[in-house]
């Protein structure tokens, strides 16, 4: 599988009605001195009624006797016409709780069976924008389960994503490298490896 | 200036025809199998001709005596209907570089001069959903300069936004209280904090 073999033919505005994933819409508000403005922002369809989650993010870190890893995707995304590296994720489904939909997620992207350990309070991608969210949840991975020996992706029709590790100490290089190879980076979570060097830099 | 005070009066669809500043679109593509495939998106219709980037995020650190403290920024984010916990952050101007914009966008929202030292690739907020990107730009504030001893914000018509500073070896900790009090967390911020919360625990 070549994912830099996808590519985009065409883009076309759509139509509001016509749109099924997402759509845009206008607040009204009164602004904290009580005048009355708007905004245009952008949603997803899909949050599940009485639900106030999109997603999940799943931060999945393997401890290795060589030191620990952290588990990557390679996943051709059409809004921005290239290959994304990213941390393994997904949408909610109906009843499930983010701890749920991670461990489903990551079972279906990577084949591995973790299990759910800490969960972020709700984190909004781009708040002045869209209000899609998603929680930050740390999946521990038990590598010596027979069931983690083989894992075997169960990946939907439509979905190409390619998993792999780095060495969380290397985890900053390695992003910084993947950029300049042309790949294009997910901004959550290259800010956590932003904060590692922060770290670093003030021996946090 | 009480920030909470603002509220959400209503919450209309709108029409593609009707919106100024974003946009949904439907992408057609070929998967790495050469099947072809759509998929819907959203997009800012301020993104500057000819210009790959929508904005900057700027990552701000005084080096006080007493520790570094990371400068962040309280603001209504009417899309996401409560105030936001995020780093100072804008939107490129015709004919700017990224650093130029941190360092306009910093002295109108802060009142402090900056300069630009570092910027990341750019990074997409939410990839799958929509394709607007930001670059984080690192900032040195020279607490020392005259005109740095009394910042005064320029805030335009509508913005309003409250600075503070907190411990950077408190950072993680004061974003989970924060989020406990009811203020909402910007995902590209809180994953700073993660970074350096897994920093921590593996002595990166």
């Amino acid at each position: 599988m070549d994912l830099t073999k996808a590519k985009i033919t065409d883009v076309k505005d759509l139509k509001s009605e016509d749109a099924r994933w997402v759509k845009i819409q206008k607040v009204y508000y009164q602004d904290p001195n009580g005048k009355a403005r708007d905004w245009e922002f952008c949603s997803r369809q899909t949050r599940v009624e009485g639900s106030d989650v999109d997603g999940v993010g799943i931060l999945a870190i393997f401890e290795k006797d060589t030191g620990p890893e952290i588990l990557l995707q390679r996943q051709f995304r059409p809004p921005v016409n290239g290959v994304v590296i990213e941390f393994p994720a997904g949408l909610l489904d109906k009843g499930e709780t983010p701890e749920q939909c991670a461990e489903r997620e990551l079972l279906e992207e990577t084949g591995y069976i973790g299990t759910a350990f800490h969960s972020s309070p709700i984190l909004f991608c781009d708040p002045g924008f869209c209000n899609t969210n998603l929680k930050l949840v740390q999946v521990s991975i038990d590598l010596s389960d027979e069931r983690n020996k083989n894992p075997k992706q169960q990946l939907e029709d439509g979905e190409f994503i390619e998993n792999f590790t780095v060495p969380l100490k290397e985890f900053p290089e390695r992003l910084e490298a993947l950029a300049k190879e042309g790949y294009i980076l997910d901004a959550r979570l290259m800010n956590i490896a932003e904060g590692i060097l922060v770290a670093r830099k003030y021996a946090l």
